[in-house]
């Protein structure tokens, strides 16, 4: 580590130095963090809801001069950086549902009795200090802030540098409640430079950052894993199946369908290819394509599936391997489970994946051979959310195979330690 | 990952190619091996057992040749290196007691019931792909192999090169209790050359290998640690605390702190750093001092436990930061549960920790304020082991924040996944 951060110094003294500092800080502020009772974290919370209310001109006036600089963008990324009164106030109760949510920390998760009388116990404790690096959206950083405080630990946010001025108005809210609760102000920064290079310094500070979170688009995701020297937790996209059994009944499958792809495109939760038994294809399938159709959404099909409805454009074996995150569905005929499942293993990201069925056998050899962190029966794959799975809120979705896996909440922001209660005893 | 990959191809190509087969063929098994039912796997763990009986001759005779090619290598490496009929035994006994342990994998963790009737499950499922890098010790890959196979995983050895001819011996074996009970025998591979660079490529290997183990010096563990560009369980060193605090049993803390320091030096659980309050010193320490005297102890005292006892040899700064794995304590005279936290927090590597106290509130004020994977009351810190904790066996310790932390057994050999049951749920 020593090596790594020296390393760094070299490339970008003065950002890596700014790191540094802020990670020390950071690093100091969990341990008081940690240990504070529960009471001062909701306090700091409520606080911090307060300070975004009352402040909403300022965060509204910084957010413009953000818009005002940020020319050339997108309409979607335009869209993303706006915060208006009512994102804002969202921003606010968010903060407010966070301190009403149980505390994480200090929950025994396991204990049991030794035969030589010793207790063991599993604790619940914070990670320590998180790093967070998201894009666009600035109230990403108000909810990450949250989480993080009411789970123990202490934040170092790096958003996009199109909402710098956002962040930080945010971010003087979220420090008025830590001030307002008596927690060190160092428990929630924001990084102190726009510099690309911080983003780099963050993945390089093994064991001065214990844990890094990105949240943005699968090119972020991807840099950061690929060059994090510190665990990350994140998904690089949710290319998520719908199988629709030979024995699914028929209005069920085209009520899932139509929300696991429609109800909204763009989350990582939305359905990207449908998979369906080559069995009940000829009967089901006009049917699912009518319904989509009829919400606007478009196609690309395998051979099997255009030899049912001809007019359907032809899939490519990328289009399978294509997160849309639009209104676009790739179709695959599948002979049966196993399949199905390999048709996941080959274009899956491991995230979320349906099957449709009354078959209670064909549901558990699909869900016990899916590896993907979510798995679902007779349900629509866009109940892959924190708040759908009761977490109450969520930092992202994890597709890694380890520590979390899914939604990832206040409880999946704790590691554990063991306390071991002993009365004298000594190891033969 | 591809970029890493294509790197490697140009740093080592053979070596890359090699590693990037035998991670393929594992991923493959390791599918296999998942959905394994329990008497398959032991099946296999108890055939293999067999066979390393059965061979034992090959088996030693090939630790013979490795013992005559290590010529200049220090007594202790030759000790870890040579195997005996007995540690042959003990292997094959080790493979049947982890047969016997019940299987991690399927188990359900947690499960609740929405407001909207979905249940949802949390399930324990196999890591995947692991690859354990390890030195001389031999019989550490027939452990690693019989842990990694019961919990489902599929396990690359990469043993040290000293002892290549003894691990091939052994694998031998474990590839044909997997052949008998019909699993892949890719489910437990050796690396394919003994290069140094194949642990390189291991490193790399994100994407194909799931979780890095190393097992040994922290010279090893801290280069797999810099280097990985995998999860890494373990730790790099056991820099132990014992604190007697003021309100300790004498006899109590006698007793601890001689098992603590002295059953075993050469164990990460072994207590290297005596922590003392000034207000017990005077009286205790004098009577500590002599029982590991006569134990063969050495010591290095801090300027307050040299007021005590002069003629103990004066310890810097350094010495508070060494772990000794050998008869040596660093003693400190310290303030009370606060100086004590601080004193590890400083010197301490998160590992374990333990206070001796009749003071219910010290010891609940010293265990919360640990940030260390383990922490004891009133019992030795030599405890901290897989199979005083009831696991069985362990197939190392870990100090990260991530994951596990503590004594790695079957049960931190898995991850989960959530399978979500619904009649028919679309998301509003």
């Amino acid at each position: 580590m020593g090596r790594r951060r020296s390393a760094v110094t070299i490339v970008d003294g003065d950002v890596a130095a700014s790191l540094n500092v802020a990670a020390r800080d950071a690093r100091a502020a969990s341990a008081q963090l940690a240990a504070a009772p529960r009471p001062l974290k909701d306090r700091a919370l409520l606080a911090a809801a307060a300070a975004l209310r009352a402040s909403a001109p300022d965060i509204l006036a910084a957010n413009g001069e953000d818009l005002a600089a940020a020319t050339g963008l997108s309409a979607a990324f335009q869209d993303r950086l706006t915060l208006t009164p009512a994102r804002v106030e969202a921003m606010a109760q968010g903060l407010e549902e966070i301190a009403a949510l149980p505390d994480p920390v200090g929950r025994t998760l396991a204990e049991w009795t030794r035969p030589n009388g010793l207790v063991i116990r599993r604790v619940a404790q914070p990670i320590g200090v998180i790093g967070m690096v998201f894009e666009s959206r600035p109230n990403v950083g108000a909810d990450a802030a949250g989480l993080c405080l009411k789970s123990g630990n202490a934040v170092i946010l790096r958003g996009g540098s199109d909402s710098a001025r956002s962040s930080a108005a945010i971010n003087a809210a979220m420090v008025a409640g830590l001030r307002e609760a008596g927690l060190s102000e160092a428990a929630v920064q924001i990084a102190p430079t726009s510099d690309r290079a911080f983003v780099g310094a963050m993945l390089r500070a093994a064991g001065l950052i214990d844990l890094i979170i990105p949240r943005g688009g699968k090119s972020l995701v991807t840099r950061v894993q690929d060059e994090s020297r510190v665990p990350v937790l994140a998904h690089a996209e949710g290319l998520c199946h719908t199988y629709i059994h030979a024995a699914a009944d028929h209005a069920m499958a085209r009520a899932i369908l139509a929300n696991a792809k429609m109800r909204r495109t763009g989350v990582c939760g939305a359905t990207e290819t449908l998979l369906i038994d080559a069995a009940i294809a000829p009967t089901l399938l006009p049917a699912l394509v009518d319904d989509l159709t009829a919400l606007g959404c478009r196609f690309r099909a395998d051979a099997r599936a255009r030899a049912i409805r001809p007019e359907l454009p032809a899939a490519n074996d990328e289009d399978f391997s294509t997160e849309w995150l639009d209104s676009v569905l790739s179709i695959a005929v599948v002979d049966g489970v196993d399949a199905a499942l390999a048709h996941t293993r080959r274009h899956g990201s491991e995230h979320t994946e349906a099957i449709v069925t009354e078959d209670a056998e064909a549901a558990a050899r699909f869900l016990n051979g899916l590896s993907s962190a979510v798995g679902l029966w007779n349900a629509s794959t866009q109940f892959c959310d924190g708040g759908e799975f009761g977490f109450g809120a969520e930092i992202g979705i994890a597709t890694g195979r380890m520590h979390a896996r899914g939604p990832v909440g206040l409880e999946q922001l704790c590691t554990y330690r063991y306390q071991v209660i002993g009365t004298g005893q000594i190891r033969p």
